[in-house]
């Protein structure tokens, strides 16, 4: 918490630059801080003007991030990723005012009493400070992340894929325009790109100059990110997310909410991967299920149970059940009991979501108390884990860790906490 | 959060049993968090009961300690935070006793609604799971944090210093036998220290098997504990705290506050280090403050103007503004106005407390505003931060840093959340 500097801080190369960099963003945070909402929502709509009345300029520096990505043998779905056009600018910018007219966190009493000696306490919402990200080369995140960051009062040091870094320029030059002629420090929304991969290191060793790290991606970059860094990390993790179908299972609520969770969106980390099924439900269950399933294309790969009952399924390997597929694969096993189904969810369940469907209350409360996930659920599709569903607004992502933020992370997770004290001269007996 | 255990997961000597030591800390950690109320209460009763019936056996465990110590030459300052004599062990049992009448945490509901669709969402309190606390050789610590743990529904993992290691073999076994006593798994409560030192490098690696770890010590222990963990740590941090007499301090209340503030208790973390005077205060008032400091014996370090008006004072080195005291000694500048005060404390703050003496509203506002600490005051004692006095019961520590918990922490920072949702077939649109 200290702002004394230790000269030796930030390791990697062009130190200098580099902590320079992140004193000039600890030095706005501070103005950004105790910046009142209005100035806020002035810079939040500047980037969105700007955004919307400079699409040419975002798509040529795009292109070129596109054509060396392309050259550099990026898969579609990357470069797919990667792309900016006309549409998604403009969905960018609404998104911007979206976050704009979200109620600021900074300043909301979270609880505060009056002791018995007359002094006045109360907790109220700060800003973290300096905001770190990593994130990979999906430059909609730069716009998304610099907007939530501003919103909540934080100043942002950027750390996107070197793959965006043009798009990412030109993205993080038109935000820094549009926070200065609001009228707040252009500091407080920076890119470390032109760093490099040293960047990236660095900003996770600036412990004291960053108060929090958010790493966005894949598995491999956030576990490269927790493992690396003294700065505290706010891990959004992966989802092996399970859906058991109990013994008393609705046939029709089991056939919609697994359909809904594996196939409206398969690649998210909402998404169901393995469905659990009590053996007294299998045969009564599994086929309808299932048929809903095939009818969507999705690749089932089951156990020998899942198999005899339904022989189109693939066999299911060690694997699977560690596996988030992000597609339209889904592992399904039949299972003895409850017990059974909570011991397989604790062994491969990354703590994301998992729903229980049944219309037994002491299974339905057993499975609430006794898996321990983010988000736990009784007859409901496993999709609802998300910011906007659960009313928050924008997301910052879907916290996996127990410390700080579980859970969808909206604004109010962005932030920390100060106590407030009021006195008239009383001292501690 | 996956309970898949890696082979290679915890380095350090006797892997296999270290590793099987945290492992049955994740399985008892699985029936306390689902224990209800009452049977942790019988716990608590149990732990305080074997207190006082083995005063004998406490104190003679403790007496090899403090025999080897004395041998290897501790200071008389660490001998006393070593020693458990009969007195110290009944307020001990009392302390448990008081954590017992806490309320329970678990299971409190945070938050919640109802989504357009019917489905209901709330956000309620749990258990972190496995808690793992590194400290200095003070056993009484050792019956302090398992009370605070288990009352939380947290399993603990405790490494003293090993200059304790009897004391806390005695203690960790008593508190064992009152957990199965119980009803509860013994392991609930478990201590590393015969891993020694390797243990202790073990439990800062073993992210997955250990939720979050608490260093409770000196600023080095802390530091180190930040430095080398990977599993996430909740900073416990060092108090350099100041107290700004503002140009309208009040005469009294400056004397009175400072005083309090450095003598009730100079070796805590919430004692003032530095005073930080207006200089359009500093004649009217800082003469009846030093001479209320003089009668109890304080040191003072001034500056130049400081020596001026009170030539009792010792020269003020750069070290002494960035130095935690814990004596009868206190740093006092002159400042030219309060946002002199305010880069002062920026610059030399642990971000534990502060307070500013003043009559003026917009100064008391832009205090409370622009300092960026744990615990900001106005016109009151900075002994004040502390679990106690805002009402918490025990206290587990006084957090510096920005995430999970800031300043003193209660039972509730013991806990994570985990969203409930319930619905009655609900798939999102």
């Amino acid at each position: 918490m200290s702002q004394t500097l230790p000269a030796t801080a930030v390791p990697g190369s062009s130190p200098d630059g580099f902590t320079a960099m992140l004193v000039a963003a600890r030095t706005a945070s501070l103005a950004l801080a105790s910046a009142p909402t209005r100035l806020k929502n002035t810079a939040l709509q500047g980037i969105a003007v700007a955004l919307r009345e400079n699409v040419a300029q975002i798509v040529a520096a795009n292109a070129l991030d596109l054509a060396a990505g392309a050259e550099n043998g990026l898969t579609a779905g990357l470069l797919d990723r990667l792309r900016l056009d006309e549409a998604r600018i403009r969905s960018l910018a609404d998104a911007v005012g979206e976050i704009e007219a979200l109620t600021d966190p900074v300043g909301q009493v979270v609880r505060g009493s009056s002791l018995a000696n007359g002094v006045k306490i109360s907790q109220i919402r700060v800003p973290f400070g300096v905001v770190g990200v990593i994130y990979e080369a999906r430059p909609n995140v730069t716009v998304d992340i610099a907007a939530l960051a501003l919103k909540s009062g934080n100043a942002a040091v950027l750390r996107g894929g070197s793959a965006a870094e043009n798009s990412n320029r030109v993205l993080v030059a038109l935000i820094h325009e549009a926070l200065v002629a609001a009228g707040l420090p252009g500091e407080c929304v920076q890119t470390i790109d032109p760093f490099g991969r040293a960047g990236a290191t660095a900003l996770m060793q600036a412990r004291g100059l960053v108060d929090v790290l958010i790493p966005r991606g894949n598995a491999g970059l956030i576990q490269a990110v927790v493992t690396e860094s003294t700065v505290p990390v706010i891990e959004t993790g992966a989802g092996v997310v399970h859906i058991f179908l109990d013994a008393s299972a609705n046939e029709q609520w089991a056939a919609d909410i697994v359909h809904n969770a594996k196939v409206q969106r398969p690649s998210v980390c909402n998404a169901v991967e393995t469905v659990l099924v009590h053996e007294q439900a299998a045969e009564r269950v599994l086929p309808g299920v299932l048929a809903k399933l095939a009818g969507a294309g999705v690749t089932i790969h089951g156990d020998a149970a899942v198999r005899a009952l339904y022989p189109a399924a693939v066999p299911a390997t060690d694997e699977d059940w560690a596996t988030e597929y992000m597609s339209l694969d889904l592992s399904v096993k039949v299972v003895a009991d409850l017990d059974a189904a909570i011991a397989h969810i604790r062994r491969y369940s990354t703590g994301h979501t998992e729903s229980i469907i049944t219309n037994d209350i002491v299974n339905a409360e057993r499975f609430l108390n006794e898996v321990d996930s983010a988000a736990v659920m009784v007859n409901a599709s496993t999709r609802f884990t998300d910011g906007g569903e659960f009313g928050f607004g924008a997301e910052v992502g879907i916290s996996t860790q127990k410390l700080h933020a579980r859970g969808p992370m909206g604004l109010p997770e962005l932030t920390s906490t100060k106590w407030i004290v009021r006195g008239t001269g009383q001292i501690r007996d």
